[in-house]
């Protein structure tokens, strides 16, 4: 079932060049997405191995951000951090100086709020549009274009990012003005940085009760405690996989947005504060390029010797 | 799709007259069901109104758990707190001092796995079977016969009671001994209520950025955030329904089990001690007899100050 949230409009989808910055665990699968759904694309990605696959699937190629936007008439981003966000848009190879009036950026990257709303005011000013459209559903739901998109930005951008964006997932909320995406993308990691930690400690506490941890998966995933992670990331967990669905690295980033942005707003959340806390502690612990789900490394690494 | 994971063995109902004690938000529909499956039911509750639909739908009613348990073979527990299920159990008018040798007592409720242990052995040495079988999936997974159910203790009781138990829900684990049904149930209540905090810090995240909370819900439903709290509890905030599917002030109980527990075991869990301490605080500002969704209320009241 397909669920648009949002002022309607295009039940086409648009025609022209796309361009795809970005190819890395996420970004790949969308960027095929893409290229299955027939587009001409035009790819960029800061270490060009990462775009092998989609330019053996037909992708052009593109040297550099501002060598790919006049190319394209919409342009999808997902990179790491604010500040490459930052570099891919703004910066002196970047897309905004070089864009075409009238084209359409969406970045899918979660970055902060304040920089969603400078991209689009800068992008307004030459006549074009942005919007940020950060996802959920991970790199499975990438995989399967199940994510959930949350959009902010310009309603008639909305409409013309909305029938390209149904490529990627069945969800796509349209929540407001340029950084609503990237807030209510806040919102969803204060949420999962928290069941994560749920998941661990009572991984913790079944290890302490001597219960088999199969088990408990089995009893508590359709009940109460039901949840995506629960579902998804602790059976990777009890397989010991820690490869990233996503980077520990970009979720410390994330949540410490979030934790910025609250106390702007005069917030106090605590489970967000101990996330953070703990996600932090994990990053430094050596595990930045991990999956989230390896957070339980951090509680396994306190339990008790057994003796 | 139905699961039982534990020993193989009854196919069939057990027959003979079935008791049941505790008819509260969740023991009224599982007496219910019991009712509908056809089981001569007799039923024991503290306050007698409570059980007035199980009556008028054909229950016996028995004065004390001590005059139940001899009309019965197989006794269901579905009681509010440890004290209350040391009295039903070892009272003066309990039913272990009664109940016949050969039956089996099924204890429903969230308790500690001490008294469960201490509940099983008591009732070997009458040549009586005792099960602790608390459960997960709330007040509509009750109604909706979808509750998942962990069990502790001996597995010939667990054979017998599994195909009942089945009316209750799909979902049927065996933990192992005594007292490990209730450790699988303190895993899922710390699951439960990290994912709650999660959900209340993003709602009054949502609040401070000015983001609509039902756009929120839209959004983070399907992705990385997706839980049945999300789910089901949500919602209910945002109609400013905070009745009881599940009361504070069990829920504090059962996060200060789990608390005591882990500290004995020497685990450092942090989400838990913060969890456990704000539902302490939400029932000392008066919420104890609302549903663990009011946990709202708390985030609520810090709000700053709109000007």
């Amino acid at each position: 079932m397909s669920v648009t949230i949002g002022p309607a409009g295009g039940q086409k989808f648009e025609g022209g060049v796309v361009g795809f910055i970005g190819l890395g665990v996420m970004g790949r699968s969308l960027a095929g997405h893409l290229l299955k759904a027939g587009y001409p694309l035009v790819v960029y990605s800061r270490t060009r191995a990462s775009a092998e696959g989609a330019i053996a699937a037909g992708a052009q190629w593109a040297a550099s951000p501002a060598e790919l936007a006049p190319r394209c008439r919409l342009i999808f981003t997902m990179v790491g951090l604010p500040r490459d966000v930052e570099e891919v848009y703004l910066g002196p190879s970047g897309l905004l100086p070089k864009a075409a009036p009238g084209s359409l950026l969406v970045d899918l990257t979660t970055s902060t709020p304040a920089l969603a709303q400078r991209i689009a005011e800068t992008a307004a000013k030459r006549g074009i549009l942005a919007l940020d459209a950060p996802v959920t559903g991970g790199d499975v739901g990438a995989r399967n274009a199940q994510l959930s998109i949350m959009v902010g930005g310009d309603a008639a951008a909305f409409v013309r990012a909305e029938p390209v964006l149904r490529l990627f997932g069945p969800t796509i909320v349209h929540h407001g003005s340029a950084g609503s995406g990237q807030h209510a993308k806040m919102c969803n990691q204060i949420m999962i940085a928290c069941t994560m930690m749920g998941i661990c400690e009572a991984l913790a506490y079944a290890g302490g009760a001597g219960l088999d941890p199969q088990l408990l998966l089995k009893s508590t995933s359709g009940g109460g405690a039901a949840s995506w992670s629960l579902q998804t990331l602790a059976p990777r967990i009890l397989q010991g996989n820690f490869a990233p669905g996503f980077y520990v690295k970009h979720f410390c980033k994330d949540l410490a947005i979030a934790l910025a942005a609250a106390k702007e707003m005069r917030l106090d959340l605590p489970g967000l504060a101990l996330g953070e806390k703990l996600y932090r502690e994990l990053a430094a612990a050596g595990h930045a390029d991990d999956g989230t789900q390896a957070l339980w490394k951090l509680y396994e690494a306190k339990l008790p010797k057994q003796n």
